[in-house]
């Protein structure tokens, strides 16, 4: 039996009770696909950890180290999701973070969930969450532990139909998904909803970025929105997804999220063979 | 040996790797006196970790088997700090929470630290913190375990001439303390900040809002702060806590919380001896 979670390098189910990350949410998370133990973004999950250390002001964890533990994990598996945990550790009571921090590394893996292949192809509906995200600079754009916010907006709906939900911040401007990020094509521009005041500078956001050298960031409304010619989301587990459908307005797949979708194919990324057909 | 952590009704020093309180904050806790296995406040920490559950659409623990273990590690201490974290337990990845949750609840027990006997009589200084509490109505208020801004706060300062720190929110109002509630006297009112857009709704602040049915909850901006005759904290560990100085304004202990610690020790809380000669 190959152990698919590894706690600070060894075969472990449990973590401590006075881990600062169940404590406190003081730590943070990357969440990667691991194709035969390659993991293609490997580096950009690897500089938003650190940048996340940085901003928490907690050591770092030794990439080669995380690798170690993911190739670990991952033994046998073709196609995995793997999340790494990055905590400041075992701590004293006390909001005070011990001096040095410790940290505790958390690797599991778990083979990938079958992709959503109708709404690679024809796009998915977008449910509107009413929870709204606070604006926090000091925490935005990493991916840190405090997740209540996407946990209360991911509870207000059941119904299958919506495979994502669209999230404002406290104005009501659209910022991400629950789980991704947002794009949309407006006037001829690739814009995304800038991450300096709330949620996360997801690693397939940077990807996307990277390919299309003018896109912007952006403060974007909710009128503006609904006045794009594509929108899509961005996931470095679920990959590139159009959006088809917000409220009563409706969208076809457009091109630029199909370039992305080749884009991501190129990168090794399994894909749905229904894709090559349309 | 006593056991001074029990999970789920059972002695035990780690918890679940998959628990959703580590995996995104996705809980609650409470941090009480028990004085020889009574605890004062008991049933207003219950309050408040019932109206978390609701706000939180989480299922709400037993306060009777809540209490048994805490009567358990609490045995043979006189003074004990007990922590309750009650989670939404395990769940599969992502944030939706599982449906029914079978939740997780973590019961620790350490000896209470010496009080400050010299900040109880004379009154403590505040460290004036840079990080701003976001504005977040959904999370304001209950005591859930998203608290990377207060550990970023409690992280600003490492001077021990500071006992606390205080804490504003986005617009500048002072709010908080890193681990306590604020309460000023102003033109003859005593006022708390509101802390139903940040903030926890301490059960001391509670008392002492019961103790004085007029006081009022406001929004307060920092040069009003300066104007207080009184300014001091709540905490239900650590009690009422004269403030003393805040940058270069300095105060006297005043009259309403020497009577605030006078209520406080008759509830039987152990209070230092040098109070009594004051």
């Amino acid at each position: 039996v190959i152990a698919r979670v590894r706690i600070d390098g060894v075969a472990a189910s449990t973590v401590p009770a006075a881990d600062r990350g169940l404590a406190y949410g003081d730590g943070l998370f990357e969440t990667l696909r691991v194709l035969a133990g390659r993991a293609p973004l490997w580096s950009l999950h690897m500089d938003r950890l650190a940048e996340g250390c940085r901003r928490l002001g907690m050591p770092a964890p030794d990439p080669q180290v995380l690798g170690d533990d993911v190739a670990a994990v991952c033994e046998g598996l073709d196609d995995a999701v793997v999340r790494l945990t990055w905590t400041r550790g075992v701590g004293p009571r006390g909001y005070a973070p011990p001096q040095p921090a410790t940290g505790m590394r958390m690797v599991a893996a778990a083979p990938m969930p079958a992709l959503d292949v109708v709404g690679v192809a024809q796009g998915i509906e977008l449910f509107e969450c009413a929870t709204r995200l606070a604006i926090q600079p000091a925490l935005a754009g990493i991916k840190h532990l405090n997740r209540l916010e996407q946990v209360l907006a991911r509870h207000e709906w059941h119904d299958a139909r919506y495979a994502e939900g669209l999230l404002c911040d406290m104005h009501g401007h659209p910022v991400c998904a629950t789980a991704a990020n947002l794009f949309a094509v407006i006037d001829g521009e690739l814009l995304t909803p800038a991450v300096d005041r709330c949620g996360v500078a997801g690693v397939a956001r940077r990807l996307v970025l990277g390919w299309f050298g003018d896109a912007r960031q952006v403060e974007l409304d909710r009128p503006t929105l609904d006045t794009a010619d594509e929108v899509f989301l961005t996931s470095s587990i679920r990959g590139m997804l159009p959006v088809r459908a917000i409220g009563a307005r409706r969208w076809q797949v457009g091109p630029i999220v199909r370039a992305c979708q080749t884009r991501w194919r190129d990168l090794g990324m399994p894909w749905p063979v229904i894709l090559e057909s349309t």
